[in-house]
């Protein structure tokens, strides 16, 4: 009756088949791992948000033209976040009264951009955001870089295989009080400074003069050493002490591949004091991976008084690439451990008894095994085939004969190796 | 300069606290651990899909009125999807020749309702889908009602706190066929019948006797006692064969709260065969939990051949209102081990050296703990109410006494209780 309608998914987005799943969940648990490790609990909220949330960020009255922004029957402007921080500052706004600070939270939230789909990035995409409210301490920008460190080091990436660049907006700024630039012109030049590695050398270096005339040349040069942009600024001035303080205690603590750099920027005008960038340092195709920073004034859009605050947020489409690069992503494996296999349907009570008792939690097993019955009716090579196809590690037959001796055969499907066992003897050869 | 911004989250959807997502992630995480020793396995998909994924389920032209749909810029019209089934239909019907069934599947989407919020109806919700695909038996009915019965077990549900009513649309296909109703009939009857219980006898009575005239009487008659219904039956008709072996096989099992409910009908057409509901007995608030059931012809709106299905959703603002009323929800605690306090701002290299030998896994403690340091710079005092408040369990001290001898004060907040013990027992004390 119905017109046949399409199995696509809708322009842009995902979907997760088991197999997808069990990369992002990979992907997830590494996150929350790292970040319960480290004190942060894990809030949420919903992907709609009122459209004037943006707006107030961005001062603009038109939300940008990349979000998905409608009006719903109410008449309400309602946009699906393009990002999870105007969220999380408004939740932190909202009960500053109640909160405990300093408050360290996670969160694991889908973001919504409306914009062409190409590799990296999608109209859907998950990002990790870790933040810490309430400490305007280097101790709180050291700890964030830690997290950011440990995350990619439990993803099991080697210490060569990235490195983050720090920089810091505060030092930036002394860098343009040097060159007598106004607001205007600092604004300007950091937005140059920031596409210096996407542009040829003249093209830099014209838009430079363009701004701020004959000094150009300079600030060139000093960004080109760092040894001689910190002399400009003086060993003793407070923001030069300060990141050299974070960078020489990471690495006391062990972590080695942090790198000062004056060109990173980072795009959101937010940022206050330190931003940081993870880098990918493979040769054929080095990149950002993720990054973030420090925003003391982002609360100020709400009724609230000053938080600082400092964090970052990761993506799951870049973190994939990274892993599948480094090749890093493991192999899918079903979380199902065994398939009961029957050699007829008169054994089915008995097979559902024995998938019950598998599962039950036991002082030994305190998680029970997760156990399918095979339900296919099918004869009983198909039946291992199912299991084998669906990456079930272990399959157990029931027939006449078992349950007669009271004792089933357990196949590795991985290595083809059968064991006949008592019950309570499964558990022992699955988990092993 | 810009004007100030409300912090209140957009209509009828809710904000995530980190005590709120600790019982979200309690209900999630219970969901996930039943489906997994099920043999379940994960899947996902976007939030958008294209509206025409609802309009041919509906065969209507206009989508529902309660659905979120708008046109995106490339004239696109996109609904934020209200239920899951359509959804988990495209995907196994977009890659029926390549996925291997019987299939397993679960998902905790969430939901979007244009609706009027209210108790236990809001805007969003998180679903948990429990779906298996590919067999059409009997089997796969009492492996579902199984899991939604172990659901609420592994919840701390007692068998008398829920019951599970069943029926079969077959079954009620030959009722009407005994009455001899034609298909518009049966359908007229089988809506009146879904709202037996909200309506008064005697209105139940006569919105029946206006589709099926004097009839009326003996059907509502049947329909107050199973007995009654099952011997005009007949005990040999094939769907009362197979609901009475649901039944007691189920029974033999273990499940002692399932009974036959003639008048549950569940609202979804697209339902075949079984149907069943998780009905709260608490007699001062009875009401339904959850439901599903078989639906065997949903793939049909694809260009797909016939796959059967039984499964059911299970929303999280229900199951809490269960749980809450029930007692069963679990008292907020920190996913944070312990908070370690120092005695000044020269221990905080000690205190972080100290954090990172306790996050390690060791062999005893494969997982590490969790471990948050102060750098609020308060008194000690403040320190560890900042732990307190934020109900971190436990509090180690750091100070040079402490250095020098190696030995810290671990302090149970929970019952005040300190010990001073070296670095490696920290975690017997935590984990104990």
């Amino acid at each position: 009756m119905n017109k046949k309608i399409s199995t696509e998914s809708y322009k842009g987005v995902r979907d997760f088949y088991p197999e997808d799943m069990f990369v992002e969940k990979f992907i997830w648990n590494t996150w929350r791992t790292v970040c319960e490790r480290f004190g942060y609990v894990e809030y949420n909220a919903s992907i709609l948000e009122p459209a004037e949330l943006y707006k107030a960020k961005s001062g603009e009255e038109i939300v940008n033209e990349q979000t998905y922004t409608f009006t719903d029957r109410g008449d309400r402007e309602v946009t699906l976040r393009p990002e999870m921080t105007p969220t999380v500052a408004r939740m932190v706004a909202g009960k500053q009264h109640d909160l405990i600070f300093p408050l360290r939270w996670f969160s694991i939230p889908n973001l919504f951009r409306y914009e062409k789909p190409q590799r990296g990035r999608l109209r859907e995409h998950w990002q990790l955001n870790v933040d810490m409210f309430g400490v305007d301490s280097g101790e709180a920008d050291m700890e964030i870089l830690s997290v950011a460190h440990a995350i990619m080091r439990q993803f099991g990436a080697q210490e060569n295989d990235f490195s983050i660049r720090i920089n810091s907006r505060k030092l930036m700024q002394d860098v343009y009080a040097h060159f007598k630039l106004n607001e205007d012109q600092s604004y300007k030049v950091s937005k140059i400074i920031d596409k210096k590695d996407k542009i040829p050398a003249d093209v830099f270096l014209a838009s430079l003069t363009e701004v701020m005339g004959d000094t150009a040349g300079q600030l060139t040069d000093i960004l080109s050493s760092n040894e001689r942009l910190l002399d400009t600024l003086g060993k003793d001035n407070k923001n030069v002490v300060a990141l050299l303080n974070t960078i020489e205690t990471l690495e006391k603590s062990g972590i080695k591949n942090l790198e000062f750099n004056p060109t990173l920027m980072r795009g959101f005008d937010y940022y206050t004091g330190m931003v940081f960038e993870v880098f990918d340092t493979n040769t054929e195709n080095p990149r950002s991976v993720f990054g973030g920073g420090r925003y003391d004034d982002l609360l100020d859009i709400f009724d609230a008084r000053k938080v600082p605050a400092v964090g970052f947020g990761a993506g799951d489409v870049t973190i994939r690439d990274f892993l599948e690069t480094h090749k890093l992503l493991p192999a899918y494996k079903a979380t199902t451990d065994i398939y009961i296999c029957t050699l007829g349907a008169e054994f089915a009570e008995h097979a559902r008894e024995l998938a019950d008792i598998l599962r039950k939690p036991s002082e030994k097993y305190p998680y029970g095994l997760n156990v399918a019955l095979d339900l296919s009716g099918k004869k009983i090579g198909d039946q291992i085939k199912i299991a084998s196809k669906q990456s079930i590690p272990f399959t157990l037959v029931v027939g006449s004969d078992e349950i007669a001796s009271g004792l089933y055969p357990v196949k590795n499907l991985s290595d083809g190796v059968e064991k006949k066992v008592k019950v309570e003897e499964v558990a022992d050869v699955v988990r092993k």
